[in-house]
C-alpha cells in the first residue's frame, strides 16, 4: 500500500529561531521521523504548505483538497496545526474525495523540541490510515475520530469525541 | 475501548548503567511515553517481567499467555524485545485465546537513547489494536503483519511480510 | 570552595507552552542541569527572578547586585538572558562588589529544547569561576570576557571581545 | 589561544549498535557538541584512537604521548575512557611535557544517549585548560584535580581528590 503525508506545518514542524527567540518553520522534520521510527512504508511526503493552522483560511484549506485530490494514493496522511485541524477535515470531507482514507494529525509540542508527541502520532496516524475505510478522520491522543464528531477541547489540548 | 499494555522488556525498556557500561532493566518507561503521547486512551499498565528476548523461554511465553488469558480488556498490546517476538506470537495464536486483539510491538533502540523507535511504535500498535479484528499480529516499522506471516531480518534488522 | 549560582531567567530557562504555543518560565532547570553533568561541587542554587532579558531593568539589576552582596559565597556564576547580559555585567562592576569572582553565562537555545548549549556554558561557567581571580565576567562560547571588554553580536548570536 | 582536543574514545563516544545491542565507536561527537555548545574558541579536532579506556594500555599511552609533544598548541584537552583516565594523566606526567595546559576529562553516559554530563565536562574542560598553568590534570564533576592528587570512586562514579 502506498501512502502519501501531506504537510501543512503546524507545531508539529516549527523550530526555535536562536538570534529572534521566535518559532519558525524551515524544511519538514517527517523524512527524519520516519527514518527515527525505522519506518519501512512505501510512503511520499509532500510540503503542501508550511504555516500556524491560524493562519490558515480557505484558500490554503482548497490547496490541500487540491493535492489529496491529485494524489495517486488512497491513503493519506495529513500534518496540520492543532488548532483549526477539524476545520480542514470538515472541508476535505466536503469536497466528496471519494475512496480516499484521509487521516490528519498534529502534535502539541514541535518535533524539534524533545518531550513531544510527534512521533507517537504520525506513528498513530500511519497505522490508522492502513486499516479504515475511506473517509476523513483526526488521529490524535492515541485515538482516531470521525471528522465530523470531533473537537479539540482548548482548555486540556487533546481532541474528544463529540 | 480499554487497552492492556502487557510489559515484557526488551530493548524498548533497556538502561544504561553509568557504572557498569552495561545495559540493564529498571521500571518500564510506557507510562512516560504514553504521558509524553498525550495519549487519552483508556489504558492498563502491566508489567509481566522485564527480560531480553533472546532470554524469553517456554515458560515465559506461558506466563505471557496466562495474563492475556486473565485481561478482562480484549483489546492487548505487549511489548517485547525484537529477537524471538515472532516465536511469542506463535506460542500466543497456539494458546487459543479467541475474541481478543493482540499486538506485538517493540524497538530497536532503547527509548531512554533519544533517536528511539520506541515512541512511534506505542503510537502504531495502539492504533492497530483499537482496528484490527481478533487474532495475533506484529506491529513494527509502521506496518502490522499476521503472526504467522512475519519474520525478524536480522541483517536490516526489520520486520519484513513472508 | 562554595559557589552560588544565582538564576535570573532568560532563554537558559525558557519552557514551551504547549496550549498557548508561547515560551514561559516555570522552575530553574539548573539543579536537573547539575545532576545530569554529575557536578560534585558544593553549589546553592538561588533564583532571583524569572525574566527575559529584554524585560530586564535597573530595578532587576539592583536586585541582582543585593543578591551577590549579600551572597556569602566570593564565587559566583549567574544566569541571565544573553542580550543584555553585558549591561548587567556593568552594573555588577560599578557596584564595587571586591573580593568576589562573578561569571555571567546564559543560553541562546533553551535547555528545555534538546540542542541546547545550556550544559556547556554552565559547565563553562563553573570552571571559569572557581581559577579567575575577583571581577565580572561574560562565559559564553566556550570563552570568557572581563566585563568591559565584550559585546554580543547580534547578527550572529555570539560573545566577541572588544 | 588554540586548543587542541585530543579524542581517545571512551564512554563518551560510545555509539548504541541497534542490530547487535552492544556499544560501539564510530567518529567522535566532539565537533558536534563543540557546535551545540556555540564554542568559538579555535580548535582543532584530532582523534587519535577510539577504545573503551579498560583497553587502553602502554602502546596507546605512548601514542598519546607523542600526539601531545607533536601538537603545536599548548593547551590541550584530551577525551578518555573514565576507568583509567588517571593512569593516563599519570603517563602523561611522566613525560616531562613542560609548558602545556593538559586537561582530560570525559563521561560516564555516552554523549549520544542523552542526558550525558558530556557537554558539560567538554564546556569544563575547554575552560579550565584556557585558565589553570601548565601541568596535567583531570577534570570531571565540575572540578579539576591536580594529576597526582585524584581518582575514580568507583562505587559513586566519581572523581575525587585524594
Amino acid at each position: 500500500m502506498k501512502i502519501r503525508i501531506l504537510v501543512t506545518g503546524g507545531t508539529f514542524d516549527k523550530k526555535y529561531d536562536e538570534l529572534t527567540g521566535r518559532l519558525f518553520f524551515k524544511g519538514t522534520h517527517v523524512p527524519e521521523m520516519l527514518r527515527r521510527g525505522r519506518c519501512r512504508l512505501d510512503v511520499a511526503v509532500e510540503t503542501v504548505m508550511m504555516v500556524d493552522s491560524l493562519e490558515m483560511d480557505d484558500a490554503g484549506r482548497a490547496a490541500i483538497v487540491d493535492r489529496v485530490r491529485a494524489s495517486p494514493e488512497t491513503a493519506i496522511v495529513i500534518t496540520h496545526g492543532t488548532d483549526t485541524m477539524v476545520e480542514t477535515a470538515r472541508a476535505l470531507a466536503d469536497a466528496g474525495l471519494s475512496g480516499k482514507t484521509i487521516v490528519l494529525t498534529g502534535a502539541m509540542v514541535p518535533y524539534a523540541f524533545g518531550s513531544s508527541d510527534g512521533k507517537f502520532n504520525l506513528g498513530s496516524a500511519l497505522s490508522f490510515v492502513q486499516v479504515l475505510p475511506p473517509g476523513v478522520y483526526v488521529a490524535m491522543n492515541g485515538q482516531r475520530f470521525p471528522w465530523d464528531a470531533v473537537r479539540k477541547n482548548t482548555v486540556t489540548g487533546c481532541f474528544e469525541g463529540v
